[in-house]
């Protein structure tokens, strides 16, 4: 048996980051992006007008003068018209600000105030002076042309993406999301609106793991469900083009484990078991085509726990994420319960700013998955630990 | 001028949960339960074996015994073998138990150990005893038929929807996800690719919008830029089928400011001001068409505040989640920053577990937005404030 940070650190180093690849900004939300992002110019691109008002030359601009307004200059206008002494451009927010101006006088700063029309007037009158360069937002002064608009690693969020298209780009190398192939095994397994006959039960792995590789950052790429058949495995394994694969049930030493027959042995893949409960057998390596291959028990709640303990970090790796794992956070048990030592307990619990108690209604089984349903966290008891008492400090792992 | 909290209350009464759709749990991730799902049989399903072994008369199954196997019990079988006294029947994990057993021996407690074959051997000797019901799992321990599996409301992560899979439900009625169209206008606004001519920028709007669009668990329906030009604009607005609209730019008092010219007075549409710095002008309502239209000021930073202030609450509200805001913390100020007061400060802002301070690299004005991409937080000053001192406590508004 071995740990499970063991484990972890196994399948880790055979889960480095994806190549990165090129990729439009606008498909890449929460990837990772692969090379310094430059300012393909300097942000803002050109002394532009902070407001609606007009521009002017801030020695005529006191109070009661009347300046002439000799053009006007939309947002989008490549004008830049002349301004002698005594004279305006009318201007909108983001237009260039003319060469000959030294400062822009907001519509409510003259008399005729915000009302507006959509030709220009021909005169207004100054009735609050401007500062210099009021109004007025300056070339580069966010950020100079080729300098660093978003860094190597960053986590491309709205903001981010939002200053790479300021920087002036529309495709950027970010690490590929990891495509991954779901595969549920076992004769016993029916669709979950289907009628069970005795023996068989609904078929819940391929919906929990689904949503869990998409709230990770990876893609779904397949989902499949195959009985407890060698030749049906193998044909299912043979087709996959992907960047990992999840196998749930048939890891252990039942006679009819057929993901183990199969896999054991094959390229690293090699099963063992890990000093965790649940969660103890676990299989895993590169199969013979390169593909690194997550082998769970079959039960739920064993793959809910191993799904985080290492399938969720492995992927955010090979996605490029350094944050790869789960807040954890210390509460007081509100609740007691005795375990079998020996191996790390981890259990779903419901917790608030405070307290944490299992949130299994009947039991904690690993097969109790509609109290998998009401769980928020994962608590994390040592190996050496046989009960929790009420008051005692747990290690929370925050799922959300 | 309407306050920050007039504004969002607004915006919040015209914007009610979608309608419940029925819908697959595979397409479910992260959308709203709007009904309790129940049970449509007890979980487990039936008693059955939690480990790989053989199930026995426990009156039988003293240490030394040997036993005579007479039946071979893989997952999925619907067979129920007789069971004579002294005889035991092989049975895999999840198989169910014999109704004439009442313990289940692991394999790693008879003689064979866990050398297992593919056919059951004759005989086995047990090595260690069982106690009552040892290793059974029995019939809905976990819960009964007809209890509440996950109840309306719920958000559907991997851990619900598996309960939902296991209670028997393939199709739920959840809240719908609300299809969102982006317009950005601008005569000034060319491809982030594009060599720009003075005057023109690169549309950064759109990408934002969308990326936080998804993240807040919305769908892009569509993203349209189109000139300062209000045949196009309506042109765009008649074609629209959506649960809701963002646009951005014209918006305020200027010339061309086509949304307002467009838009106001149309439904229920009315353009204010709000007491909030950056994102001062902002257009709210039902179009005439009754689906709520954001029309935000163009300026990136403008953008990104409003957002959040405004438009992902009511987002979230629609898809039917309780959950509609950010957390918030209250940070210290590492740095001092003077301002205007008269309006609520929403400054973008980098933080740790103690202080906060502005993210921007060379100011704070809204058209920043490289600035922007260093900012993992929005800082709340009330609008009384003229200034903020190294040491104060600040308000956070953590955005991941």
């Amino acid at each position: 048996m071995i740990t499970v940070d063991e484990h972890r650190a196994r399948v880790l180093a055979a889960a480095p980051p994806l190549p990165a690849i090129a990729q439009l900004i606008s498909d890449s939300t929460g990837l990772v992006l692969a090379e310094d992002v430059v300012n393909r110019w300097p942000v803002p691109l050109f002394d532009n007008s902070g407001m609606d008002g007009y521009a002017v030359h801030r020695a005529d601009a006191t109070v009661g003068a009347t300046l002439r307004v000799v053009a006007d200059v939309p947002a989008g206008s490549p004008e830049d018209p002349a301004m002698a002494a005594g004279e305006a451009v009318r201007i909108m927010t983001g237009a260039p600000v003319p060469t000959a101006a030294d400062a822009v006088v907001p519509l409510e700063h003259t008399d005729l105030g915000t009302a507006i029309s959509e030709a220009a007037p021909e005169t207004i009158t100054i009735t609050v002076e401007p500062k210099e360069h009021a109004h007025i937002r300056r070339t580069g002064e966010d950020t100079p042309a080729g300098s660093v608009a978003v860094a190597a690693g960053t986590v491309l969020g709205p903001w981010q993406l939002s200053a790479i298209a300021s920087a002036g780009h529309e495709t950027i190398l970010v690490h590929r999301k990891p495509r991954v192939a779901i595969i549920s095994t076992g004769s016993e397994l029916i669709d979950p609106s289907g009628t069970p006959e005795r023996g068989q039960i609904p078929e819940s792995n391929s919906v929990l793991l689904a949503a869990a590789v998409t709230q990770a950052g990876a893609e779904v790429a397949a989902v499949t469900r195959v009985p407890d058949d060698e030749h049906a495995l193998r044909s299912v394994l043979t087709g996959l083009d992907v960047d990992a694969a999840i196998l749930t049930g048939g890891a252990s030493v039942g006679a009819f484990d057929i993901v183990k027959a199969v896999l054991d042995g094959t390229g690293s893949i090699e099963f063992t078991t890990v000093a965790m409960q649940p969660g103890k057998p676990q299989g895993f390596g590169l199969t013979e085509f390169g593909v690194p291959a997550f082998c769970l028990p079959g039960n739920p709640v064993s793959v809910a726990v191993s799904f985080e303990m290492f399938v969720r970090p492995a992927l955010r790796q090979m996605a490029g994420l350094h944050d790869i794992d789960r807040p954890r956070v210390i509460r007081t048990a509100a609740a007691s319960w005795r375990r079998k030592p020996g191996r790390v307990q981890i259990l779903p619990v419901v917790f608030d700013d405070e307290t944490v108690r299992p949130a299994s209604r009947g039991g904690s089984g690993s097969h109790l998955v509609t109290s998998l349903a009401d769980a928020t966290a994962l608590a994390l008891i040592p190996a050496d630990v046989d009960h929790v008492s009420e008051g005692d400090r747990v290690t929370v792992m925050v799922l959300s």
